[in-house]
């Protein structure tokens, strides 16, 4: 979530359509929500799912998601906006205005195995994952056969550690040409620098292949398969600098047992880390997730 | 949920503490929410938590939960329910007021198995069921000892359906003596008559051994058994007068395999059982359950 | 699995490798593991991995599916499968000798709907499906692509029940063709005749869009939102000539809410059954599933 | 498993019944199967049940469970035993016979929380743990209640760091005179030295509360609620020597989200670390656990 210095300033008019969200963050105080409802009222905005959350009711932080519907949004919403800020000053929100029909444009990273990049692109070929991808970047080749024939273009960006600052200024570069709103690591094998993650403050989201914080690093099948555990899982997180413990958004788990050796986890893990990868991915398209510390709230 | 002429009309003012909680049904349109929220501020009742769901946007029914902390409602909440009156009345509401403090009373029927019943039991003993056993009804001796051994008065009334409506009867002069607002049938496998039903709307409870609709009726794990599933199941739903059709609450299910027989499923089954019960009476008794024809909204 | 007169009498002896498996039930008796682990030692099979059920074990039925490593199967298994004759003999065993090198033909039948078609095509390509796919047939043009681009005959075949006869002579010609050993039905629409299912016993496998048996026959999505389920499931069995009713390979399910309408119930089903489909596959080409009565055993 | 040095020199003869378990471990080789099933055979015993792995086909290690029937195991199980040995000595074989009428003597060790303990008696109560509860041992007074209702002697026993040595003698007295064969240690938190723990060499079975390796140590659902996952689980294990790393027998996990405080995670906690609790203690008294190296084969 941006605080308000950040939204984007221009909106893109045309294509707002009726359905916009609100998301705010703010310390917890009487009145709120009905300071926030009256707002929307006024603004003939029409609730329709509302989710709050305050992780302590007496002087802690409070959470809203809201989804309203607004006919004219095209209209009406910057003057929204602009009303907007009297009331969010008063409370001291941090919040963000979205439009269902302001679709993110996404960037999806890959490197040799390609499950959960074909998870993303047929999630969203089939209608569920409203985004627009707007490319494909790898340090393999090996993917740009489906991604090319898709329509989306790829970009092939050979990396390693000793070139790894060429490789960043190269893909912040085409980041910033086709204005992506997220980076998605599907299985992306390089570690990314401090400053390439703090140009995009939750907004890269990694799946991680382990039930984290088990197996931290590297080998995390292999490391199971060595302590003998009876379940693994994956685990989808907004990158920080932090190697494997920014906010988790995601997380599930399927059994196993003494007959998986490591390469029968990796399989069973390819398709757990698909469907953790998805969620998160969606949940973050529809807003639904707010960053908090370390932590995220999910309204789902 | 209560329209509001049958809502209590006295409230045991003493022990009402501060946590209240509003449920609401009513139709849909713009300006519910703010409606709601400018009440609640107007009386000093802070929303801790808030649900909301509509079930068709354009036209349809709005539910809403809200948790609210209001210092002395002893003293200010049948002010503020008569106050609530005009609103309602604007909307159409169906709503109802329940206060934390003011404990559900429940009863629990059952027959031979007595697991249902000792996993209420021993969840209330934990202080995990927000609610005052007030009386254990059985066809069957069987559980008396650990009944009384929690000084739960119990009540042996032997049935069978020649004898049905002196048994019911009986039963109904029970709950009234202690003001039951709950009936969880935890396995009592006596059918109830339409009568009898009739008394509490919403109110009972059931736990039904499948995963319903699968398996409605009679010997559901020897019919899993005799299809070959690979999942056996169980459904709690309020009880209306179409056995095994009322509003479902809560279901789970776990895997089984070929070498499970019958006497072997039920085993597993009773295990989902205990904990599809537990949940459903638990949220009941949070009042996160609201009904809507035969289907139930459950805000957790 | 074939009674002995069904088995192929030819085996494509230059590639069956080393690792063969023997499928057999017959009536249970002392002694049975006894001789065929005498058999396979005195052939030079070593066991790799056994599984063992009887379902009752006096007098019932006695199952079991054994891996073996046998160097040069080639040379060996025509002679091995001549000399287990009589052993088969005098325990009035049903058996089936498979070679893990001779890959099952598969045919793949798609309506409109490619989910369940595309998981199994990915998992296929990523080695994890153990066939050879021979053809797909579909009564709709839209995934022609998707197959052709990988090499796979397309065969678009119209259908509808005035002209099934036509159509399904015409399919079965093209199965015979093809060699196929096993039909999957990713989500085709069209029911098939006695008649067809009658050429392919236990070799076609279907996915049936709810847990069954609750919501048999059409439009389970839509019957689960009117129940008012929490959760939905998927099920894959094989076909027989009642509908929905053959035996259960597979079933898993997912939780669902009141927020889930019919269209999210189906994007949610979606994903149950490719998971659901792509295991049974995957456990019949394995030969890991036996078929008795109405019921399956799955060794896994 | 013992080596047969280990194995109890005299049968109780008179309760053996009819059910017998033959346990091996040995290095892999042809002909395992085939002498064990001609030796069964031979001794007029039925295989009921038979489960194997072989953790490398290529000169690795071969594990086999056998459940087997033999009318009059009373009259023939030392001699079955006694002609055995030739075999075993032939395969370099580790192994164990167990009858199931041979009930496992049962210990259990509990703090302040009783719910894993309360989870223990009510499944022995149910004929589910086929074992004879020896004794209850605890540190505090809270449970001896319910513990005597059932008959169970109760053994209160202070535990401090500062006299581990005189309570583990006091403890291990208490175990050789009750002749315990196995020991619970039902959310007992007070650690055992090197010592105790070397008198039960995979004797010793654990729950922890956590998903193991994740949260290793104190404080897990704390650290859990810090770190913000997705999902908690709990652990059950063998003890040995290194804090919460023996070998796993079995583990489960529940969702949970942001709303779940410490306290919240707590009671989800509790409900998975009864039942995996239960679930590995079963599968132990059922001789269905192999431990090799630190690991565990888990035959079910």
């Amino acid at each position: 979530m941006k605080t308000k210095e950040q939204t984007k300033p221009l909106l893109q008019e045309a294509k707002l359509g009726s359905r916009g969200r609100l998301l705010i963050k703010c310390p917890d105080r009487p009145g709120i929500v009905a300071a926030i409802s009256k707002f929307l009222f006024e603004h003939e905005a029409n609730i329709i799912e509302s989710n709050q959350y305050s992780n302590n009711p007496e002087g802690g932080t409070f959470f809203i998601r809201i989804e309203f519907d607004r006919p004219n949004l095209a209209e009406s919403a910057a003057q929204m906006e602009q009303d907007f800020e009297m009331l969010a000053s008063e409370f001291a929100m941090e919040y963000q205005f979205t439009y269902a029909e302001e679709r993110k444009k996404m960037a999806i990273f890959v490197s040799k195995e390609p499950h959960c990049l074909l998870e993303l692109l047929w999630e969203w070929q089939s209608g569920d994952l409203p985004t627009d991808i707007a490319l494909v970047i790898s340090n393999h080749e090996g993917t740009r056969g489906m991604v090319e024939a898709l329509g989306i273009p790829f970009y092939y960006i050979p990396a390693n550690k000793d070139i790894r600052k060429q490789v960043e200024e190269q893909q912040i570069q085409l980041l910033k040409e086709h204005q992506v709103d997220v980076i998605v690591l599907a299985r992306y094998m390089q570690i990314l620098t401090e400053d390439f993650v703090s140009h995009f403050p939750n907004q890269i989201i990694n799946i991680h292949h382990s039930f984290l914080p088990a197996f931290i690093g590297a080998r995390p099948y292999e490391r199971a398969h060595e302590r003998g555990v009876k379940l693994i899982g994956a685990t989808s997180h907004y990158v920080t600098n932090d190697l494997d413990e920014g906010p988790i958004i995601e997380q599930d788990i399927e059994r196993v047992n003494h007959r998986d050796d490591v390469s029968g986890l990796k399989k069973i893990g390819q398709s757990i880390e698909r469907r953790v990868l998805a969620r998160a991915v969606k949940w973050h398209l529809e807003d639904r997730v707010i960053v908090h510390g370390n932590k995220t709230i999910v309204f789902h």
